[in-house]
């Protein structure tokens, strides 16, 4: 992806249909740390948004964001669209990498807390989302968005719904 | 902006910086009609995520939203991040309506809940928000994100902190 | 129930298991009209905060209060929770009214926005709950709390998720 | 209080305008601190759900709570505003605890989770608050709810205004 001077971007991304096709065969880490090691493509959502450095781990996964003047809102600072999307990204992944394959999940909710600003001069920003409480029907996570210094920039919790997936019988 | 075969999309913004100088010396219903009518730019996020279509009356927005390829995520459907987008920007943009020029306000929060998934089968998104009480320290809105066939997709409310702006003495 | 000069209250409840073994057997409205009809007793939680009067329809219910000075926090205003109990009450039986013989129902969540304070003087307040979207696996309701002059003090939303029950197959 | 077989219980308090009457001209730690040690009186709210044992340290509370059958809903379990009140009441009280003299608070919110039923034989249980972000005009504070086996029962954060308080001339 390039962002030129006359402001303006473009950016790439991989069929998406090729990914969804995994759900439900492999357990949620495999997924991730397949996405991670680039054996599998990131989602679009990745390059439109242009998140990176994935981690997971079981029960916890990271991504980060260099905030630039594309993410900005009217006001002149990053959306909380965006700080939203991270937010969602690290909640949701975290509980898709506590489920085993025939597991799927989906996201009932999103409560975000936005507690300062971001502009490009904020630097790199982390994203961590850690599983609070993983039951048979539902799990919940937490998300915290810190910038550089180590500051707190966004909260969020996420309740998803869990449920059974019949595994493709061929791709 | 252009979305090709090959899966790549560029987009092009206008310096936000501009806008944002605005802040505090026309009301809030007075920019938004300006950005809609073309005076003035709209912000970068509209572009990054390819809204349109904003209206806005006092206490009501609408925007709108051509779900693409582009938009998703692993699981093969609009990212929970740019449902978030749409609703924070019709949430956020209700109140600035109701804001005389001198007062600012930023989103201390979004609650967002999911409750169908989205592709791009699913047609054209529009999302509204209205205020449901405005406070002198606070306001609170709502917004809705409805489908082609007016099912309720996801749902929001957000509180806003309101306070005093100075205007910019030059620009 | 009474309560004295001397800041004492007594109340008192009914058996709730004789209630609770209704569940499942008959659908949500026929359970709440025989409580609203007094056929069946009212669950201990009405008791205890002194709510009263409620109605259902499909879809629908309301509830009022008076607030009273042991609903007190130490701020000298109704607690929250207090609040947060006729929102949760509002929410979750409107979800109930919809609700057929043999599908039970647990809320996931509750998302309370306090708007205005309330005090002995605020008089009556009356408790709406509405839902907003009824899926197989879930349902999401919202309330909202208004006073004797229509003013909007709290607003909740508020999923649940929906299961098959057994009916009991002896009382 | 009692509470006895027929199902009756009776509760008292005192007169709350005195508590109310130190806002502001103490800080919140000496006032919660105050409370604790029986110096101030416990608000009505603590007697009519009957919680107890509240410690305080800045930026951090703890209140406990032995579910009884008055707290029960239709459902035969403890009911959510019960639950959202100890949440509420953590979380608002650990904001205060990081408030020095001349400051007030008010929540704006309460975003509950609700992970697990509780019944009268969940034991004592134990609901921690902790500040997670203290600006200058808001603070966010989190609040979690575990039974004896240190399970978590319920989750919730909490944005609370800030705002200064004259310090009544004469009590």
């Amino acid at each position: 992806m390039t962002q030129t001077q006359d402001r303006s971007r473009t950016f790439s991304w991989s069929d998406p249909g090729i990914n969804a096709a995994q759900l439900g065969r492999r357990s949620g880490l495999d997924l991730l740390r397949a996405m991670i090691a680039g054996e599998l493509a990131a989602p679009p959502i990745m390059h439109l948004v242009d998140m990176a450095r994935m981690e997971a781990e079981e029960g916890w996964v990271a991504v980060e964001l260099v905030p630039q003047e594309f993410h900005y809102n009217p006001l002149g600072t990053v959306h909380g669209g965006v700080i939203s999307t991270l937010l969602d990204t690290a909640a949701g992944c975290a509980v898709h990498t506590t489920l085993p394959a025939g597991v799927g999940y989906t996201s009932l909710d999103l409560n975000v807390k936005f507690l300062r600003p971001v502009t490009v001069d904020s630097g790199t920003l982390r994203c961590e989302g850690t599983v609070l409480q993983r039951g048979r029907r539902t799990a919940l996570a937490e998300a915290r968005l810190t910038d550089t210094r180590g500051r707190l920039i966004a909260h969020a919790t996420s309740t998803c719904l869990l449920f059974p997936v019949d595994a493709p019988t061929r791709a």
